[in-house]
């Protein structure tokens, strides 16, 4: 199944993707006491939507909402650093830790699918980073690397966007440049686990202007996707609906030498097999 | 004013100290509307409450509650790391950075007042950080240091409890060692503004097991609170009911040769004037 959560004529839902293509269902309308994605997940209500996808409703069109963030509110956004370049490689030889970089982005931080990043006044380096995005579906504690495909609700895609110039405002963290408002983004869509295949066959690839900048696979994740549900579980309680954003690949703007910073008009593709594509644009606040 | 929010017989409210020592109005049962203090500050009803303070009604005794963390759900936590060492010192110019470093934690992370911290199996790093709190009671985005104060629902304590071994378990970030569950907390009172003297005024100190640790002024801190709050604002819109821990003095356990951790048994206090008393316990998991 494919979520997603959406405002039509200004009214705010979720749905699900009609099976034959038709358009979207909306699941407030059958689901009046659930407020919203996370809060499906949390009632263990997910199965229940199955049906609806290829029931004979009235269905609304794509084009006629406007995608939010797949989560609106999600208890906890936690973001991996550097990811990527291997699991059996030299670069995790040479890495001073064995352990990834964690920090959080605020919900207010990601826009939806088809709305703008917003580049601010105070900053010229709004940069992008593709990511494959987590969504928690059972929650636990010390959740084990053999378990932890069991507690994922489904995968969606992720523009982890960043203001380069405050990633390091100040020592030992990049909170800053990591959360200004609708500088990155999520979804469109939360695929249900049922349609994913095994974690290692999804390529992420983002273009800028439809020219590749990042491509890299899941099997060269230095922190592959159930360690890192594994190690954060291990000192909190993850809960339905919580947002992993796994780390990005090699290639965002700020490596390029000039770095190449996104400028408004660009446009932003976000794309793995099996997840979907993610788009966004760009705009001056 | 002082606001708390409390557990009785197993029911979660909030309430306000009555003024003639009386005990807690519980303010669930006069605003049955009302969630939390985070949503009586988003309906902007704060001022309502005065009156309750003082009229005859019937008082649970401070004794008879379990203190919950002051906010139970703020939709930010938002830490800044080093700060005091003095605004005029050298300290400011030899710093890489005129920013204060800043970090997230959930709120799993943080326990009532009277409530044990915990010491989990996998370190026996733990260590204290006495702070002053903020709770954000207006909201806004790029607010000007001058209107700062008018954005503030009050002050409360925190400690910011810390696994010292995880704080740099990967560059950049200390977000791991600052979100172990019930690690830290937060209490006991929202103090309400009217009592709060010049922030220049409040000493903030914190005593383990009856001997002083930490003591420091507002006045020296290196990011002052109406500073905090216009910085933290430039890059997203700050909400009533979001928390600041505005930094901890020098002196935790760690700055110690050898470092002094905590222990099960251990009593830490973190006490500022015309802010209270928080006093927590420690217990191994």
């Amino acid at each position: 199944m494919r979520l997603l959560s959406f405002s039509h004529q200004g009214r705010e839902s979720f749905g699900v993707l009609s099976k034959d293509g038709n358009g979207i269902v909306d699941l407030r309308q059958i689901f009046p006491d659930v407020k919203d994605i996370s809060d499906l997940l949390h009632q263990e209500r997910l199965s229940e939507v199955e049906k609806f996808a290829s029931a004979k409703v009235e269905y609304l069109d794509t084009s006629e909402v406007r995608f939010l963030r797949t989560i609106p509110k999600p208890g906890k956004i936690i973001c991996i650093g550097v990811n990527y370049g291997g699991r059996n490689n030299e670069y995790k030889d040479t890495n001073e830790s064995k352990n990834p970089s964690v920090f959080v982005r605020f919900p207010a931080s990601l826009t939806g699918h088809l709305q703008p990043l917003i580049r601010p006044p105070e900053s010229n380096q709004l940069d992008y980073e593709g990511e494959i995005v987590v969504v928690m579906g059972k929650g636990g504690r010390r959740i084990s690397r053999d378990t932890a495909r069991q507690h994922i609700a489904g995968l969606t895609l992720g523009n982890e966007g960043t203001i380069r110039d405050w990633v390091r405002h100040a020592k030992f963290n990049v909170t800053q440049g990591k959360n200004w408002e609708n500088s990155g983004s999520m979804g469109p869509y939360l695929v249900t686990l049922d349609e994913i295949p095994d974690f290692d066959e999804l390529v992420l690839t983002t273009r800028v202007n439809g020219k590749i900048r990042q491509s890299d696979t899941h099997a060269n994740m230095a922190y592959p996707i159930d360690f890192l549900i594994s190690y954060l579980s291990t000192f909190i309680t993850l809960e339905p609906g919580d947002v992993i954003y796994t780390g990005t690949p090699t290639g965002a703007g700020a490596r390029f030498d000039p770095p190449i910073w996104l400028e408004p008009g660009d446009i932003i593709e976000v794309e793995a097999n099996a997840i979907g594509l993610l788009i966004n644009s760009v705009e001056d606040e």
